[in-house]
C-alpha cells in the first residue's frame, strides 16, 4: 500500500479541515439510498411528494445503509489523501442502495452504465431500477461496480477480503462486517486469517466491524456483550481494536477520520517494518469497531413505535407511504432532512462540496480494477505435460497415484509463478495427505503463527494455504480468483459439501458476471476432490459422499464442469485444461491411491478432449456392428471394475461383443441443448447404441446418470451401478461389493440383461456369485481382499 | 447438576489421594487403545510379540487418544465423587480407540455388546474388530456406547454439547474440542452459545480445549498463539479459562484433578446462584485448556524422526510392524511400558485399582441414558388440529399464509410443553419473518446477553432459539433430538444448504443407529423450509435455491422424508405427522406468503396420508377412462399455476379430459423397492396413466422428478417444469414466467403434447403466448403483475 509522506500530519489536518464536505457527501449518499427504496419519479423533490411518485412495491434495506455510506465517505477521504489503491468488501451487502449511491456519486456507475447519467435524469433511473423488475438487485451483486462480494448470503466477507489481499502487496482491502454476519461460523473462523497474511507479499485487510445492534428481528451477540469482552475477543483474534461510537452526525466525522488515520498509520508501519526486515513476530493488525444506530438519520418513530436504532429499521421503515398520508409526509420530511438542494444542482448533478472527497479514475472504489479482476489476469505459464506424464506401454499393468503425479505438475506451476505470485493451492490440512507434497519442494505453507524446531514447510510467504476450515479455503480462493489470480482447492470429496452453499453463490456470481459485458472473465474456481468415497479404508461411512457433483450439476450449465479422469495421465490433461479456463467452476474427482495407468499422455489428451469415448483395446466389439452390450464407466475405481469385468467376459463368454466406454466429462451425457458440452443424440447413440444394454459403473450416486441421460433413445436400456450409501470402514474391494459395483456383479448384470445368451451363461453367472461368496468369507477371516483381487492386472 | 456436600475439600482430598489409581486407569486405557490399532491376537502380551499377532492393515488414530483417555479418567473421578449425571462429547472422535477402551474398562461396552466380554477373550475381540471389515469404525460413531457425536467430520462437537445441555438442568455435558476442529467455522461460532444457555433451566457445558498442537500435517492455530492471546479469545467468548499443561505423566493427574474441581465448583456456584435467584448478569463459564503432547506416551522417535509431540503421531506411529523387526520391538516396548501385568489379571480382567475411579450403572459415560436419548423421549402432547385449521368451503377462493397457520399450532405445542420443556424451535433470526410469531405469545427467545428497553420477546428461559448461524441451529437441534427431545428448524430454503454437510452426517448417524437394536428411536430432525425460491421478491437470485430436497434424497431412504404441502391445512397435517415421527430427517417446504386454501382439514388429512392423489374437483376427467392429459403439481406455487392452467383449459378446450394430480410426499414417486413410501407400479399407473402426457409443475429443479420416476412405464410421456436458475429480484408471477412454470406456458405444453387436438387448439396456444407477451410489457412499465394475475381465484 502506497502512502503520501508524513501521513499523521496530513491525516489530522484534513480530517479536521473538511468535516462539512464529508458530511455533505454522506448526506448525499443517504438521500440517494432512501430515494432508491421509495421513489419512482420526482427524484430531486422539485415538487411536493405525492403518492404517484412512490414505487408500487417497496423493497430494500435501509437499516445498514447510513453506516455503509459513512464508511464509503471516509474511505474516499483516505484514498485521496494517501494515494491508496483500495477496494472494499461490503459484508452487509443487502445495503445495496448505499453502495449504488456512492458509485453513482463518484461517477463509476455512469462509466459502467452510461444510460444512468450523473444528473437528474440518471438519478431518476437509478431510483427506479432499484429492486424493480428488469432493474438491479437490492443487494450488492455482480452488477454493482466495484464489488467482488454478493450481499445475499452472509458469512464470507472477511474471507473474500483476505483472498483479495493475498499477493497484492500494494492493495488495501477494507471489509465491512455486519454484526449479524459476525454470528456465522465462516465469519467467526475468518478472523484467524491474521495467521496467514504475510505483511511483506500480501496487502492489508482493514476489518470494520459495524455494530448497529440488530439483525432482522433480534439484537446481535457482539453488540450486546460488554466492550471489554468484545475487545478481548478481537485481541484474541490477533487484532488491535479502535472504537468509533456515536449517534451525533456532527461529531462522527471527526471520530471516524481519526480512527481511520490511526488504523492506516498502523498498517503502514507494520508493512514498512516487515518489508525492511525489521519485523519481530506476528503483526497485530488494526480493526475498527463502528457503533452507530441502525437506520440512523431515518424516522425515529413510525406509528408510535421506535424505528431508528432498532431492528424495525432493517428494511423499509415507512411501509404505507402510498396509502398513508402521514407516512408520505414523514418520508418527505426524511428526504428533505438531508437538504438535497445543497447537495445537487438544478440539473441533479452532485455539488463540488459533495464531490470534494471523491477520488478519480481507478482510485474510485467502484472502479478499482482489482474488483474486475479479469482485467488483471495473466495467463498461467504453459508447462509441458510430457515432463510429468507416466509412461504407459500396455494399459492396466503399471500403477501410479494420480494426485501425486498431479502434484509434480502443480509444483512446476508454483515454481514458474514464484516471481508473479498469482497461483495458490488451498486445502484443509490435506495437501500432503492428498499426495500433492511435491509443492513443498518449491514453496511453503503460509503461516504467521509460532514455529518450532520440528515443523516442516511453514513459511511466511508460502503459497500453499492450509487451515482446517473448508469455508476459509473456499472464501480465500473466491477472493483470490475474483481479483484475477489462479488457484486450486484440494479437498476430501465428502467434506466439500461443507461449502455447498458458498459454491452456490459463487456459481450464481459467475453466471451473472458472464452476462455483463464490462466484467472481464476471471480464472475458474477449480476443485480437486480426492480421498474419495471408494477409498475410505481408514475413515469409513462418515467420509463417504460423492454428492457434490450432483449439487453443482443443479446449477447453471454455462458455469459448471465436472471431470472424472480415470488415471494419472488423464488427470494431467484435465488439470491443464481447467487451470487455463475462465469463469467456470470445475470439479475434478481423482483418487490418491495407486491406480492403474490406462492411457498414454497422447491418448489421454485425445480422450479428454472428446470427454467420452470407446476404449477399443478393452472390448471385444469389432466396431462394424453395434455390440451385444456396452460396459460404461466414469471414475477411477469404476473404470478398474469395468475393465476387470471386461476381462472376465472375454475369458468366460468370448463370443459376446462387449464395448467399453469411458466417460471423463460427465456433462457429455446431457443433451446438447442443456449443456454446452452435451452430446447430440446421434453422437450419444453412436457411442452407447440406441438399443443395446448399457451397464454403467459410475463413481457416485447412480441416479445422477439417469438424470443426465433420461432423454436419450437408449435410456430404457441403461442400467447404472454406483454408490448407494452402503459404506463402512472396510477394504477397497469390499466397498465395491457392498455397493454392487464389483466386477463379478457387473458380469452378472451383463448376463441378466443381454438377451439370447448361450446356456453356459447361467453357469458363468453362478461362478461370479461364487466369487462374491468367497470374498465374503475371506474378508471375515483375514480382513484383507482376496489375493486374486489384490494381485489383479489387465491381461486383455 | 447434583453434587456432594463440601466438594472443595472432597475434591482436593481425593485428587491427592488416588493419583496412582487414576494413573493405572489411564495406562490401561492407553494400552487398550494401542492394542486396538495393532493387535490381532496375544492381547495380554502373554508371549513375546510376533508378526502374526499384528493386523494386516494398520488403521486408526493414536495421536489424540492419550489425551482423550486422560479426560475420560478424570471425568470418571468427578462423576463418582460428586454424584454427577454427565456425558461427554468427544470432538476428536477419530480417537475412537480411546473411547472404546474406556467403555470396555467400565463395562458399558460388554453390557451393550455381550460377546465382547471384559476378559482376555473379550479384549481380543475388542482389538480385532477395530477398523476391521465387519467390525467397528475407527471413529466414535453410533455404534459407540455413550456417544451422540460422530467423530468423522469436524466442527460440531460444541454445538452438540449445548443441544444436549438445553433443558437438562441436572446434566453436565463435557466436550473435548480438538485444536484442529477449533479452526472450523461452526466450532468458532459455537463458543457464543454461552449467550443462549440458561443456568436455571439448562445443564452445564464444560468445554475442554485440547491443544495437542497438531492436526494431520500442520500445527494448529490455537496452539501457536501466545497464551495471553488465547486467554483473551476465550474470555471474549464469555469463558474463564483454566490451564492444564504438562508432559510428565507423574504430575498431570494432580493438575488435571485440580482444574476439574475448580471448573465444577465454579459451575455449581453459577447454577446455585442462578437457581436461587441471586444471579446478576451473564455467567462466565469455565473452560479447561488442556495442553499435552500429541501421541503422548507413544514412541518418541521412529526411524530417527521425532514422533511423540508432533503431527507424525496423528495416525499409526509405527507403520511397518509386520515387516520391520525394529518396529515390532518398539511396539512391544511401547505396549509393555504401560505395565499391563499390573493392570489386568491373568484372565484379562481389569484390576481393582484400574476400576477404582470407574462409576457404576447409568453414571458411566458409556451408559448414560441421555446418550441413547430415545429411552427418555416422551410423546409430544396431542393437539387437535381442528383448532388451527382454516375453513375451506370452496377451494381456491380464500387465502392464508400457511406458515402463520402453522405458527399457531407450534405455539400450542410450545405452551403444552412449558412444564416438560422438551420442545424447541430454532432458526437463523427468521422466526418472525417466517411468520411463526405466534410462538412469542407463549415463550421467549433464548438470550443471556444484554437487553435494552426496546427489545421484544427476549428471555433467559425462552425456547425459541435465534442466532444468525444455520450451523448453530442445526448443531443445537441435533444435540437436542439425539438426547431425546423434540424440535423444528425453520430456515430460508436457499440457505439451508449451509448445513448440507451436517445433515449428511446426521442422516448417516440415524441410518446406522436404526440398525442397532440397543439404540431407542429418537425424535426426527424436522426442517421447515420457507421464504422459498418463488417468493424472493425482495432478495432475488442469491436467495433462490430449491436444491436441498435433491441433496437429502441422495441419502438413505430409510431416513429421508420430503413433503411439499400445497396449502395451510395440508401443512398442518404434515407438521403433525413429522413432529410425532422418530428417526427421520423430515424436510417440509411451505410458503409464508398468502396462498390459496385448497383442501379442508379432513380432505387435507386424507390427501397427506395418501401422499399424492387426484383432485377430482379441479379436473375435467370423468374418472371412467384415462384422461387426455395429466396436470401434476408439487409445491404451493406450482399448484396454483396448475390450477390456473386447469381453469384456462376448462374454458378454452372444455372437451379435453384433464386430470389434476397433487403430490405432497415426493418419495411416493420412487419405486416401492427404492423407498418405503414409493408407489407400486400399478398405483403409479393408476394415478399418472401409463401412456398419457403428464405435465408436471414441480417446486424445484425439474430433473429431480425424472430421477425419481425414470423407471415408470409412463416416463417417456413425463414433461417436467420447475426452477432452472432463471432468477432475479422480480414479482412472483414474473418468476414463474422466467422459469416456464406459469399457467400460460403449462397450457401451451398441453397443446404441444396432447395428440389429435382440435384445430382450435393452435389458436388457444397463441392466446397463451399473447398473454405472456402482455405480461412482459406490463411488468416493464408498471413493475407489478398483471391485474388478472393478481386478482385471480379458482372459478372451476
Amino acid at each position: 500500500m502506497r502512502r503520501t509522506p508524513e501521513p499523521q500530519d496530513a491525516g489530522g489536518t484534513v480530517a479536521h479541515a473538511r468535516p462539512a464536505a464529508l458530511d455533505a457527501h454522506w448526506r448525499a449518499a443517504n438521500y440517494l439510498a432512501v430515494g432508491q427504496i421509495y421513489l419512482m419519479s420526482n427524484p430531486l423533490l422539485t415538487e411536493p411528494l405525492r403518492p404517484e411518485h412512490i414505487k408500487p412495491r417497496l423493497l430494500g434495506h435501509w437499516g445498514t445503509s447510513p453506516g455503509l455510506n459513512l464508511v464509503h465517505t471516509h474511505l474516499n477521504r483516505v484514498i485521496i489523501e494517501r494515494g491508496l489503491d483500495a477496494l472494499c468488501v461490503w459484508g452487509p451487502g443487502h445495503g445495496g442502495p448505499a453502495v449504488l449511491a456512492n458509485s453513482w456519486l463518484e461517477g463509476s456507475y455512469t462509466q459502467t452504465y452510461p444510460d444512468v447519467t450523473r444528473d437528474a435524469q440518471g438519478m431518476a433511473k437509478l431510483f427506479r431500477q432499484f429492486s424493480f423488475p428488469g432493474g438491479v438487485p437490492s443487494h450488492v451483486a455482480p452488477e454493482t461496480p466495484g464489488s467482488i462480494h454478493e450481499g445475499g448470503e452472509l458469512g464470507y466477507s472477511l474471507a473474500h477480503a483476505y483472498g483479495a489481499a493475498f499477493d497484492n502487496p500494494d492493495l488495501l482491502v477494507a471489509c465491512v462486517i455486519g454484526d449479524g454476519e459476525a454470528e456465522t461460523g465462516p465469519l467467526a473462523a475468518s478472523w484467524h486469517s491474521t495467521k496467514f497474511l504475510d505483511p511483506v507479499h500480501d496487502g492489508a485487510v482493514l476489518p470494520i466491524l459495524h455494530l448497529n445492534g440488530y439483525k432482522i428481528a433480534n439484537p446481535t451477540v457482539l453488540a450486546r456483550i460488554p466492550e471489554a469482552e468484545l475487545d478481548a475477543l478481537l485481541k484474541g483474534y490477533g487484532h488491535e481494536p479502535l472504537h468509533v461510537t456515536g449517534d451525533d452526525p456532527r461529531k462522527i466525522h471527526h471520530t471516524m477520520a481519526k480512527a481511520m488515520d490511526q488504523a492506516l498509520d498502523r498498517i503502514a508501519a507494520i508493512q514498512q517494518t516487515a518489508r525492511t526486515g525489521g519485523a519481530r513476530g506476528r503483526a497485530r493488525w488494526p480493526v475498527i469497531v463502528l457503533r452507530t444506530p441502525k437506520g440512523w438519520t431515518g424516522p425515529a418513530t413510525v406509528d408510535g413505535m421506535p424505528v431508528e436504532g432498532t431492528w424495525r429499521s432493517h428494511q423499509v421503515p415507512l411501509a404505507g407511504v402510498r396509502e398513508n398520508p402521514e407516512h408520505l409526509a414523514q418520508l418527505e420530511g426524511w428526504l428533505r432532512s438531508y437538504r438535497p438542494q445543497e447537495l445537487f444542482d438544478a440539473h441533479g448533478r452532485p455539488s463540488p462540496e459533495v464531490l470534494d472527497c471523491v477520488p478519480e479514475g481507478h482510485r474510485r472504489l467502484g472502479a478499482n480494477p482489482h474488483t474486475n479482476g479479469g482485467l488483471l489476469t495473466r495467463q498461467l505459464p504453459a508447462v509441458p505435460l510430457e515432463r510429468f506424464a507416466v509412461p504407459v506401454d500396455k494399459p492396466g499393468t503399471t500403477l501410479h497415484e494420480p494426485t501425486r503425479v498431479l502434484g509434480a505438475l502443480l509444483a512446476r506451476i508454483m515454481a514458474d509463478t514464484a516471481g508473479r505470485r498469482d497461483f495458490r493451492v488451498v486445502g484443509p490440512d490435506e495437501t500432503a495427505s492428498n499426495r500433492l507434497g511435491a509443492l513443498f519442494e518449491v514453496t511453503g505453507k503460509a503461516w504467521q503463527a509460532g514455529i518450532v524446531g520440528t515443523d516442516e514447510h511453514l513459511a511466511g510467504d508460502g503459497r500453499v494455504m492450509e487451515v482446517l476450515s473448508e469455508h476459509l479455503c473456499q472464501g480465500w480462493l473466491e477472493g483470490y480468483t475474483l481479483t484475477g489470480r489462479h488457484g486450486l482447492f484440494s479437498s476430501y470429496e465428502a467434506f466439500v459439501h461443507i461449502v455447498d452453499s458458498m459454491v452456490n453463490q459463487h456459481i450464481k456470481w459467475l453466471k451473472t458476471a458472464r452476462s455483463l459485458p464490462w466484467r472481464a472473465p476471471v480464472p475458474s474456481l477449480n476443485y480437486l476432490l480426492t480421498s474419495h468415497v471408494w477409498r475410505q479404508d481408514n475413515n469409513g461411512f462418515s467420509h463417504q459422499d460423492p454428492g457434490f457433483v450432483d449439487h453443482v450439476l443443479n446449477k447453471s450449465p454455462d458455469v459448471v464442469r465436472v471431470y472424472l479422469p480415470p488415471d494419472a495421465n488423464t488427470l494431467l490433461s484435465v488439470a491443464e485444461h481447467v487451470l487455463h479456463s475462465r469463469d467456470y467452476v470445475n470439479v475434478v474427482v481423482a483418487g490418491k491411491q495407486p491406480c492403474f495407468d490406462w492411457l498414454s499422455l497422447d491418448e489421454a489428451r485425445v480422450h479428454c478432449a472428446r470427454g467420452a469415448g470407446v476404449w477399443e483395446w478393452a472390448g471385444t466389439d469389432d466396431g462394424t456392428h453395434d455390440p451385444d452390450v456396452v460396459l460404461a464407466c466414469a471414475g477411477d475405481v469404476p473404470t478398474q471394475e469395468v475393465l476387470a469385468a471386461a476381462g472376465l467376459l472375454r475369458h468366460h463368454l468370448p463370443e459376446l461383443a462387449v464395448r467399453v466406454v469411458n466417460v471423463v466429462d460427465m456433462t457429455r451425457l446431457l443433451p446438447h441443448q442443456e449443456h454446452p458440452h452435451g452430446m447430440a443424440d446421434f453422437e450419444y447413440d453412436a457411442l452407447f447404441t440406441p438399443d443395446r444394454p448399457v451397464i454403467f459403473a459410475y463413481h457416485g450416486y447412480p441416479w445422477l446418470v439417469h438424470r443426465l441421460a433420461y432423454r436419450r433413445t437408449g435410456h430404457p436400456h441403461l442400467h447404472v451401478r454406483g454408490y448407494k450409501e452402503a459404506g463402512t470402514t472396510t477394504t477397497p474391494f469390499d466397498m465395491v461389493v457392498r455397493n454392487d459395483l464389483d466386477r463379478y456383479r457387473l458380469v452378472m448384470d451383463v448376463v441378466d440383461r443381454v438377451p439370447g445368451l448361450a446356456v453356459r451363461a447361467a453357469q458363468v453367472r453362478q461362478t461370479m456369485a461364487d466369487a462374491r461368496a468367497r470374498h465374503h468369507s475371506w474378508i471375515r477371516a483375514h480382513g484383507t481382499d482376496l489375493p486374486e483381487i489384490a494381485d489383479w492386472t489387465w491381461t486383455g
